[in-house]
């Protein structure tokens, strides 16, 4: 394994999409939401270990799950699982963590990826990270892998990229948020759009000059720490309350005119709602995901079905295409169509009394 | 208040159409099924306690059960609470109770009634239990409590009368089981049906004289008992395995020539399904019968919600004429209509391996 190469897994989501299985003590990465036997941030760890050596591997998270992260992943020196104090987006942690490492290895090249998202096609994955750091190694670009798109969805950004000639990746033309349905036919109709993963690959001397022309005030506040010892922490806490809230697509990749995109067909999702766990994970005869034992169905299928106590049973008669999600503190009974109105139940159970403990 | 006069709570079912909420460990009858503020067997003692002296009021449960029964009728002398040995259906313990209570007051009237029926109308139902006591009293009758039938149900057992005068009551001509709807309609529109309650008042006197016309295997293995003394518990334990399993219904007044009904407008449900207590429970605007805190509901309606941990959230969205039912061990999520369901999915939970636990 070369061992300029490093990873940062990104961990620090609440997933209250995933209510009630997910909450703020609990995020999403932290679950075995497929039911597969391992979490998705042990999933990520599992994947990128295979090329990158375990000592290279970091997580930055909020400080709240840094113990959880050092639970999950025992493998990662315990050093490499950073806290930040605030959730402030992917810019400042991006920063962070590429002046973490620098500080170790000013040779480094970083594959950045969030923890909590699926990846089926192993093997292509990583043939195109190793991709990635060779063109990061020899080339002063910002590599994102690009998604090739299966459906016009809605959901997820998209990355246009220039085709100009024969290459395995090419340059980026312009990053889109999330689009309406025509927009997003008209994309994959076109054939030059891919979705954004959030994975990217780049050197730390690349995305600290990107950093520096492109988010200035943020690199002199970081430029005033000291890292990988005693005093970082102190001044982290320091700046970090009046570090800007800005995601990296937005403070760096939309301005820069040195990113590139690897299209990659991955088996991607970003397992943001039930319904694309639901598209992912194993389904029986009657097409219900049911990771539990003990779980009787009659006349009812298309069903997620989790039930978090192991020891619990459950009886479901007539329900078709349902989310039920039963933990210890809550019970969520929705239509699998309903599943973006998740984050709006939590709400409203905030505002019943007290209702804080639920989420 | 009369120091004749007697109650006799029968408690011993297992209320399995109520699962997951009724269990073995604790059956409907301890439960506060419709979220009232106490359990039908407290209820049950709350309106007869009315009319009869606290001394004077029994339960007859299974031995199981006493514990529980004296926790939740702490007024009852604990020796006033009876355990039986085995579950031999209403006559053995119609006989059991009748022979303990003639030991200590041979003049007694009882009246007999389930722990887990539901009664409106107390005022009209402690009228007709005084006039029961009046008649039984002066008449060697063994009177019933017969319900004006307001629908043709064919969940209950029907009594017919004889209509020959003008007075509060009259002789039943037969009992009838439950019937099948043409008869039951046949029933209604004829005027001379009511419904069986399972309530029933005689003197001691009475119905020991009934037992032994026509249960006089039964009467002789209980006379070799006796009552109210160390020796009494030995002596159950003894006969009770050999004792017939059959009805008070069956063994006694379908035979006797001597029984009374008195027809009575009580409000009365013997709250056998969700789907009855669904009727009787209170709504809200939605006619979501919930009994639970913390329930949040979206485009649902017509659901019996009972979620048994009170600091639990759920959220239902998108269920109509459902039964919910949320307890530590089990879930329970069906069509009200397929209430009559629940015995059979309980049945297919004890097959799946080590089910019996969820019971």
């Amino acid at each position: 394994m070369n061992k300029n190469n490093y990873c940062v897994i990104m961990a620090g989501g609440i997933g209250s999409r995933f209510w009630p299985m997910s909450t703020q003590k609990l995020p999403k990465q932290f679950h075995d939401i497929l039911g597969t036997g391992r979490t998705m941030i042990q999933q990520t760890f599992d994947r990128i270990s295979q090329l990158i050596p375990t000592e290279n591997i970091y997580v930055i998270t909020n400080q709240e799950y840094v113990g959880l992260s050092q639970q999950q992943l025992p493998e990662i020196p315990v050093e490499n699982i950073v806290g930040e104090p605030a959730m402030k987006n992917t810019s400042a942690c991006n920063l962070y963590m590429a002046k973490k490492i620098e500080n170790v290895n000013p040779n480094a090249n970083i594959i950045v990826m969030p923890a909590d998202h699926l990846i089926l096609k192993e093997k292509a994955f990583l043939e195109k990270v190793e991709l990635a750091f060779e063109i990061t190694s020899n080339n002063d670009y910002l590599v994102t892998l690009g998604i090739t798109p299966s459906r016009p969805d809605t959901g997820y950004g998209y990355i246009q990229f220039i085709q100009e000639n024969n290459e395995d990746y090419s340059k980026v033309k312009t990053f889109t948020e999330k689009p309406d349905l025509d927009i997003a036919k008209s994309f994959i109709e076109s054939g030059d759009f891919l979705w954004n993963a959030g994975i990217f690959i780049w050197s730390t001397k690349s995305i600290l000059a990107a950093f520096k022309k492109y988010l200035p005030e943020m690199t002199n506040q970081f430029n005033n720490c000291e890292f990988n010892c005693a005093a970082e922490k102190e001044c982290i806490d320091q700046i970090y309350p009046t570090v800007s809230k800005i995601s990296i697509d937005n403070g760096i990749l939309e301005k820069a005119n040195n990113v590139y995109v690897i299209p990659a067909n991955l088996g991607w999702s970003d397992l943001g709602t039930w319904s694309s766990v639901y598209a992912n994970a194993n389904k029986n005869d009657d097409n219900n995901a049911i990771s539990s034992k003990n779980v009787l169905t009659y006349n009812s299928n298309g069903n997620v079905i989790r039930i978090k106590n192991q020891n619990k049973a459950a009886v479901i008669d007539g329900l078709k295409n349902y989310i039920i999600v039963d933990t210890e503190k809550a019970l969520l009974i929705c239509p699998r169509d309903n599943d973006q109105l998740i984050k709006d139940y939590v709400l409203d159970l905030k505002n019943l009394k007290k209702g804080e403990r639920f989420i």
